[in-house]
């Protein structure tokens, strides 16, 4: 990439950062409403952080940082580089105010276009800053809806431009290839340490759905009682299920014998034609099972994808919601992209030779391989440019709060 | 009281309540940062909705509320007005904004304002939601205080006027009215419910401290191990000392062989010849048993005041934060009121015959007599005209972030 | 008293622990089934313990230790005499074993009672000892009640000599004693430090139910709403009634439109014209509220008992469950003592120029006075010879597994 | 197998768990000393209550079962049966006795052994059961170990027969076969399902170490800091290992500069030539991490254990700790049985077409595949009989009371 792209690119992925950010008025930066979650001033914060710490600092000995003590204030979990604050103590702080955060962010900014203006070497350090900056992207359109999924007001994040109604497509099987398969990445640009290498698996013949699980059919499961028989449930799901009572996707309330689910642009019955999501991996597993299918594994799941060119509805489209699903691909699977993340029945473990990146960068993946399942595809969250065929999204099996839902798979 | 003097009066206590937000940041406003605590925009709505519910509502007919759903979102325990949020939940909500509040607070300005130009009955509900005014005002000093401290680059709320180094005085002891006595509210003016009525208690000779402990008597506390030293302390307490590893006052901190403290105008040394304060009632009383004394009842302590007319360093003085004490009283006691709250050794109970006010307006003290211990006196965060020598605080005896202090007494 | 009769008491106190645990199995003695309960295994032990620690140490010079671990393994709660084993860590020791603790007893009888013989001085600890003792006789009895509640078998512990089908009394009062009265300890047998000293106290006219209340009595409350209502309840209580899901009495549960309880005499359905039993304070106060009445202050409590001789159903009758009212004081109350211990809306709090008792044995009562209420009376498992009117006991507003129940009182 | 064998093997694998039992007094069968454990009665209940369950009461319509209650009292998780205690209480109930659960089983084997003679169809319940009374054997051992670490007076269970001294062992790594192998149970015998079916797997070149990780080696890890270095652990890990103070491996503890460790056979030294145990899988991890190596793959410690004959010191040897390697495999890799359990870098999922059991046995495995780790080898507390190369043992990664030590691998 050449250097004046590079400049472009960074100015582009922080703008839409600013794009995102347009709708929430001062006190929504604030607030941190879960432990898992951030205040969206905090994304703000060490997305720019991470910036100041992994390349300008490094990069330019004269650099003078913004604020000495931002270095520890907005460190989230790089051990390398020091101590932290307490994770959820992030929403109690409210200096520095979202005002200064702005500034910090322009000081850096200053610094990193002049910087990039200038650029020689290699760049993979602020380019893994722009997908850091991506990811926090999603994390932040998440974030705030659960904030305001909290609030008895449900205030609205934005208006969808477009309210696709559609019909759900019937159900439709993908054969996959088996065998001795590659994947991983192996090619040229960018992609997370946790992709690679590219290596080989072997695969026994299998099956997967060539639409995403809809609301209509995730209603026949509740309807045949789902929540409530411990046959569908891994242990710990089940516990789960009982002990927070769940009995339908997060966001979801039943409002006099129907359903009606909180958007990021407003209250509205569940429609039957788009693809759930806010379901936990728990949940995913459990409509399998009910459905008498499973879900993918990873390698499966990228080894059809490897076959259709990428495309899908993300972050950019303004529509923060999964729509139903459209049929851009004849005969092939749909919405393998965007809309929503994909739970697969792999646990997040290293691939055969992963070496993770070397100092403190070797914490970004390498440290959370373990209690967390891998998703894949990408959601309507997430920026376009950011999803590719072996990206490996991974969350905790209880997590419910991303844009997750299910492709079911079956052996052949 | 005057219709007029009580508009006067409105409009009066409201604008201390701006006086005192005036240093706060839009996100200030926002966050709780601990279940006790509550955000200040919610005391500026909490606030307002009492004038709402308990004076317009029931005397307008025609009164149009500003929103209906604040009635649900702005209640804090009135069982019978009707449900209410979740208190910890408090700090989630960034939605009314706090500009929206601002209106709220207008719109009922003006109809209170309009109503007591026309008043001609019992202002009984007025004055009380004055007080109850005056009560959040100390609240917001004291919740910004802990969210200040939450917060690792030491915000300063505001400067003091006053920096009074002040030389501690010398330990006196002041002889009390003993034998049968009367204490509680029996007077024209207004008080709480939970004062009244004035009844009669039997005494047996007694004296209090002429002065507060100071934070140079409580360190000798501290240097004979008094935090090590089970003796002194009651069961509950010391099990909080160890689980929570107490080790001095709230908001000291140990730096390089001497103990700082965090003050809303800034750390800074801590200085001996002050008022001892944000400590528990256990601490408290673990001092004063190391001091071979005991903390006063609650009656031994209103026949001490009765004697002596009020005076103090109010909310007013724009000291945030206790002085050392002044002489004003020659040969009686300092700093009965103002400064620092002062724990006594009576659990929070109900008065002979008290009878809790009529309705949910009964909900304000009753339900709370349990688990509780009084405090007397007033602090530097009460407003001046909000103190009386029958006034009851009353706090869990671990509470710390109330300016808390101690007053010794013996028995004679 | 003299020595002989002494040792005779001795005897007769630990033969009558001998009789509590008759009906009990191994096992039975092992378990701990709530934080706030003990091991059967570990209160054997730790009565004797009290002897050991307190008489035979200090008394004789030569006296061998059974085991000196036993020093730290059976020590409550006294920091004096040194550290304690984590008290919920209770239940998990199966060593010394049952066989091991019952020789520990004999070891410390035969040296107690060749003491005894030549004891010339004061006898006091050891009478403290066995008035220790039989509190824990209490305690046993109602901890194996609840760790057998806990099982689903249902097992009995003991059938009872008496079931008593009796009548429900007719509600009535008894004016008490009201102006400057004197409470508490003053004469020469033995009595708690915290029962002492003798003192003045000033009462409003007032009377205190002649009866007990009975489980129909309570169950009308509860037919009422009582426990969906918030404004019978304290604030903790509420709280608690919805975390808990109370929603009867404490050992109650609903079988087709009936209410039984489990007695340790077997589960029966419950009997309109017994006391009520297993309530805690937060119970008895609302049950008060709802009945347009009160509890009554000790004070007020202890004036009126002191007005009538001592009587009672307790420990010996081997009846462990209060049974319908005697009426065999005329005219007067009935079942002050025996049957159930009463809630007074007293914290327990110290006496005015209360001194603990010196030394370790300080620590019995004077550091529990907080968090804490009042209950007067006795129980149907307290020994006889343990009541007295002045006697004070404690538990915190929450507690149930005592066998606590319900006297009103009302201004008169 | 032939019926008459069946009845023996039936008869042996009972007399096992009676052995294991011998050294325990009637108090130490009742307690569960955490969550995750179970008292040893209950230990025995079960497994009786598993074939009266799944052998007794589907084969024989006229069986009579000893108590129709304790189908859901020993019931463990499975819902198709019913339901079930609340695991934690499971140490709370006192009865049946001791004495009683003998009776049951003794009913339970003479049915069983009546319907062995008689048996002519297939007998997978019945090995079933046995396996399942294996696992139980093994869980009676580490439940008795953690319950008798809690108890300062350390009891011993049982002396060891033998104590080797022993020397550490050469480091020394085994190559593996790489390429696409084959994994999992394909033959006659017995397996659980989870072992199922036998499939390909493809493997890059790799080695495992020739012994396991010696407590000597473990202390050069310790010494270096391993316990305060974060960059040594996954996140998780290094929380817990924050939160809960983790400076050794489990029933550690230090005295005077040397590390002691308490064993079933009493407190002792620890020997550096002998096998570190009750290591948590995070702390594998980081050792593996700290050692430059890494944990094997299943596939990989599978596809080298195919190699050699198994043999190992296991329960049978009465030694209920690990011993120092021997050198039986000359060339070969030593203790890949016995001894200690391994934990793998696998988390415990399906492999590719797994089928659960039909009905309630199919919860025996398949529902607890998420959130645990695969463990490989066996134990010295594992019977020898319940070893075998395909054995998929797992548990959750923080859990340390299971003899559970650390093989490395590396990339070859």
């Amino acid at each position: 990439m050449s250097t004046s792209s590079l400049a472009e690119r960074y100015r582009a992925t922080r703008a839409t950062t600013d794009w995102i950010c347009e709708p929430l008025i001062t006190e929504d930066f604030v607030v941190q409403s879960m432990p898992d979650a951030s205040p969206v001033r905090w994304h703000l914060a060490h997305t720019t952080w991470f910036f100041e710490t992994f390349v300008l600092k490094p990069a330019r000995g004269d650099y003078r940082p913004f604020d000495a003590q931002f270095e520890y204030l907005f460190n989230s979990y790089y051990n390398a580089v020091g101590p932290q604050p307490f994770r959820p103590m992030r929403g109690v702080l409210t200096r520095p105010s979202v005002a200064e955060v702005r500034r910090y962010r322009a000081h850096v900014d200053a610094a990193m276009l002049e910087l990039l203006e200038q650029y020689g070497g290699a760049a993979g350090v602020v380019v893994l800053g722009l997908n850091h900056e991506q990811q926090h992207q999603e994390l932040i359109v998440t974030d705030v809806k659960h904030m305001l999924s909290c609030n008895p007001l449900h205030p609205r994040y934005r208006d969808a431009p477009v309210r696709a109604s559609g019909t759900a497509p019937s159900a439709r099987w993908i054969d996959g290839t088996d065998g001795l398969v590659e994947i991983g990445f192996g090619g040229d640009g960018f992609a997370f340490d946790n992709e690679s290498p590219r290596h080989r698996v072997f695969l026994e013949p299998y099956q997967v759905g060539a639409h995403l699980v809809t609301c209509g059919e995730y209603r026949e499961f509740m309807a045949d009682g789902g929540y409530r028989k411990p046959e569908f449930w891994l242990s710990d799901g089940w516990n789960i299920v009982r002990d927070r009572g769940w009995a339908a996707p997060m966001y979801w309330e039943p409002r006099e014998n129907a359903w009606w689910m909180m958007t990021l642009s407003g209250v509205r019955a569940v429609n039957d034609a788009e693809p759930v999501t806010h379901v936990s991996y728990y949940e995913a597993d459990a409509y399998a099972r009910w459905a008498g299918a499973r879900l993918p594994a990873e390698a499966e799941w990228e080894s059809v994808a490897a076959a259709y060119p990428m495309a899908g509805h993300f972050l950019e489209s303004g529509n923060f919601h999964p729509v139903p699903a459209r049929d851009d691909v004849p005969g092939g699977p749909t919405q393998l992209y965007g809309d929503v993340w994909q739970w697969t029945r792999s646990a997040y473990s290293p691939y055969p030779r992963y070496q993770p990146a070397a100092g403190a960068l070797g914490e970004y993946n390498a440290k959370f391989m373990c209690n967390q399942m891998v998703l894949r595809g990408a959601s309507c969250a997430t920026p376009g440019s950011h999803a590719r065929a072996t990206y490996r999204n991974f969350f905790p099996p209880e997590a419910r709060w991303q844009f997750s839902g299910i492709r079911l798979a079956r052996d052949a």
